[in-house]
């Protein structure tokens, strides 16, 4: 089975146990590895370096393409294999040596770190381990079920360690497209002019003598987590379609609306999977990652067409899909997140895109990564890269976490990741405000009326009159502006 | 005189004065007017608007390139002409009605404007009044000293005002390339692969019978008020040419290094000059205004070309360029601002880019627009549309201001503008942070050390080592992030 993926049959020499593949790493390196969203990540390589941080104290400084799958980053994080980590990650373990100050951890517009690599503006990798569904002839690496910035790290890497995971389906060859931009300044346009345009090749061309090992392996991607949709989020979901489709009556979209990004998590997926019973049809994606909902659409023939840089599925539609994938292999491509992600496409495409915030304020400025202002959750991803250049920039939430102790509309957001410049829509479970062509003083009372949960929302109004009093483009009292978050530290609840 | 540039001759029956092209504007109108950072600008129409506000209470929202010149803004502002106002400007009056909320500024990535109104996402200008050097025999307008958004109001308008100013020299005429993108969905690379491409036409294509007014005028563009280089900002080129050098000794650099933005403003010309003493040459300009420090470069031969969508230069230096227009016509390109500052052609050439801050914070956070957090200075302009996507972003600004009262490095910035995510290097005329690569925790402590003002390092310290005391990836004291602030509100110092 191997030898039937492996086609360059001199490489064959190369396939190792995964300590031995492990052994080639040096202590102090920088490792490019494959992963995206739980998907295509290495699945044995990494434990055998847990092993040696556990046996030889070994560190290495770890880029990826984003999080990782089968606790990955947990398990490296639990035995302090990690001095470094860019530029995403979603695990309870890691998120804790990252904010207790252990792990530098470089949270990164998805798009950028090939980009800054092949740049100079930050150093190359030398290592890079990469999953592969197959080697082909010329010793070219097939990747798996994302691509992320694997063909970058394994192009720049001086060693390439492949894990040949036979738990793939081959019929993944093929559904990649691989480009990478020129090196500037001999750059030019990313010919990608529709969602399925195809500019590249399918495999990552490295140079063969680069493959230093080869690791047989035969382990699934492990499911995503996302909760099934629930009241509050098919709520979000209902106002953001009306809103579509009062777009669609307005003459401003069609009922194919613009191609779709959609953000990762359990409320992007439930909102995603609200246009299930929505009026648009002919619908086309082009995101950084496809979840659930994306194939629920397939299936009812909303959806046309995908391009993605990777796959985050629950067990049972991984199942289904893996089972039928040549069925999608003329609706989905996969490329590197720096084309799924590039500003250049999605600007030209007009993207409709819709993230997620842990809380946004009164003006529309969200944050989407640190809790309290100040500890990490996962990171921003691609959001940054999609809502400054996509058509729409739509940020959801729901109005209150932790059973209301948390309000999700605040005076000010404790750290920001996207200005009020980046935000077009906001909704949640109580509606949508739609923020275009507003000033911050026409934003505020609408985002108070529309979206701010009935527990708060005389608060937040008494906040704002009392701003406003003291003047200002974006009226404020910042001796109070984080009273809010500083109640909820002390006392447990924003109230 | 008229009737040469005039080339359209049915057009002459179209020429009235300045009051009765004004009496074509209706109550409530949204006006499109050219003009850019002073350059530009419509000079008769405004001021007859501003006499119809007295006395027929006239009410308008106007939409521009940027800022006008010629105190336009002022008067607008002085006469309550305007409601609503986008997307920048930079004048004391106008700045103060945006404060007090009689003015609603929309401030927005001057990329965006025209792309947003072609989108539909926000709405047309139903007027144009643009400034124009000639119009040809097909009754297209060439513009004069800055493009802006005017391309697009023009097309998008009803009806177009045209202000035929004699004081341009005709030189102008053949120096602008106006390419507008394509409607999506059948949109297009921009295919500028280097700084001087040319992929459009030298005029805007309206329909001659759109062209309501003409009205001639003979009045200069007013000057750039940028105060001339001092010791610090000298310091700060210092440091910033000392940095570059190094990349070019790494290898990551050339002598020509990229294509060059920089921002408006004092401190960013000031910096520009200090190339001119600089090991570097063969330099080249991607930027959205060229400044009295380019034509300093150009006359030395440091610099070879530069695409830009207007001029802003003190009265010296704008009096010699457009008196040897000619021999600059190979060495300049005037585009529209979406194009100019366009994050697809601004990521292709890997643009070094150099804005100006207000004040940062430990973490690389920058404001650029908001005295105190809540106070609009003149808006986001285009640093926006570089930062995120240049090869380099840099900040710069004095360590502090107001005579040491306000430090420009604060523990939290009260308004963010430019995220961590977008922001590589800052530099203070005490040294310089190159923070590429480096995680919150490793930036704040570089920044204290090579940017603070010794007045203020003391303090920045003891808020740091007490913050990462509580942990997190981006350790804050919420309840003291703003003291420093609120202190300067309450007692006039920061100290
Ligand atoms: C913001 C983000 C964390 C939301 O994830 P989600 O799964 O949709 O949202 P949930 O409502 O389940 O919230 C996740 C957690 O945050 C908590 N939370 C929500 N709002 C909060 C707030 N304002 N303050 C503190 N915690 C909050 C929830 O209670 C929940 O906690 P739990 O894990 O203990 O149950 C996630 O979308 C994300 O990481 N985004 C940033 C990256 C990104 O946008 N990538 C997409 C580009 S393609
Ligand atoms: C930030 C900006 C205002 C700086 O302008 P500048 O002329 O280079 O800087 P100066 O040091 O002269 O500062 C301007 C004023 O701000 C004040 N200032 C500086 N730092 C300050 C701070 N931290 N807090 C309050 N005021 C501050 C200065 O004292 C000065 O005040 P004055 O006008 O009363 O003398 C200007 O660059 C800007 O508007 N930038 C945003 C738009 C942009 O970047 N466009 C470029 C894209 S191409």
């Amino acid at each position: 089975m191997l030898r039937d993926r492996v086609r360059r049959k001199a490489l064959l020499d190369k396939v190792v146990s995964a300590e031995e593949a492990a052994s080639l790493v040096k202590n102090g390196s920088r490792l490019g590895m494959s992963g995206f969203t739980r998907a295509g990540e290495a699945k044995v390589v990494p434990p055998a370096l847990v092993e040696r941080a556990k046996n030889d104290g070994l560190k290495i400084e770890l880029f990826t393409g984003a999080s990782l799958g089968n606790d990955m980053d947990g398990k490296m994080a639990a035995a302090h294999l990690l001095t470094r980590r860019s530029p995403f990650q979603a695990d309870p373990v890691m998120r804790k040596a990252i904010n207790n100050g252990e792990i530098m951890f470089i949270d990164q517009h998805l798009s950028l770190t090939a980009e800054a690599m092949r740049a100079d503006q930050i150093k190359k990798v030398d290592t890079a381990v990469i999953e592969a569904c197959a080697i082909t002839e010329d010793g070219y690496i097939v990747p798996t079920s994302s691509v992320g910035n694997s063909a970058t790290f394994a192009l720049d890497a001086d060693q390439v360690i492949v894990e040949l995971n036979l738990a793939h389906t081959d019929q993944l060859e093929g559904m990649h497209d691989v480009y990478i931009p020129e090196k500037r300044p001999n750059r030019t346009p990313i010919r990608i002019n529709s969602t399925m345009d195809r500019i590249g090749v399918p495999y990552f061309a490295v140079d063969p003598s680069k493959i230093a090992a080869i690791v047989e392996t035969n382990i699934p991607d492990s499911a995503a987590n996302n909760l099934p949709p629930d009241e509050e989020t098919a709520q979000i979901a209902g106002h953001l379609l009306d809103f579509l489709k009062n777009e669609v009556k307005q003459g401003r979209l069609t009922h194919s609306l613009r191609p779709m990004q959609c953000g990762i998590g359990t409320i992007a997926n439930a909102v995603m999977s609200g246009f299930q019973d929505s009026p648009f049809y002919d619908l086309e994606m082009y995101s950084e990652v496809l979840q659930d909902s994306t194939f629920e659409l397939f299936e009812s023939g909303k959806l046309l067409r995908a391009s993605t840089t990777s796959f985050s599925l629950s067990a049972a539609t991984n199942d289904h899909v893996m089972a039928n994938l040549a069925s999608f292999k003329e609706k989905i491509v996969l490329r590197p997140q720096e084309i799924s992600n590039n500003p250049e496409i999605s600007r030209r495409l007009g993207l409709i895109c819709i993230n997620t915030a842990l809380e946004f304020d009164i003006y529309g400025n969200v944050n989407s990564t640190h809790v309290g202002g100040t500890h990490m959750m996962n990171g921003i991803g691609g959001s940054g890269d999609f809502a400054r250049s996509g058509q729409m920039s739509i940020f959801v939430t729901k109005s209150i976490a932790k059973e209301g102790k948390i309000s999700s509309i605040v005076p000010m957001v404790a750290h920001i990741d996207h200005t009020e410049h980046d935000v077009a829509v906001v909704a949640t479970e109580i509606g949508l405000a739609d923020l275009r062509g507003l000033a911050p003083r026409e934003r505020a009372p609408l985002i108070i009326k529309n979206c701010v949960h009935p527990l708060y929302r005389d608060m937040i109004t008494d906040y704002y009159e009392r701003a406003v009093k003291r003047g200002g483009h974006t009226p404020h009292l910042l001796e109070e502006a984080f009273s809010w978050h500083v109640n909820l530290a002390s006392k447990g609840t924003m109230l």
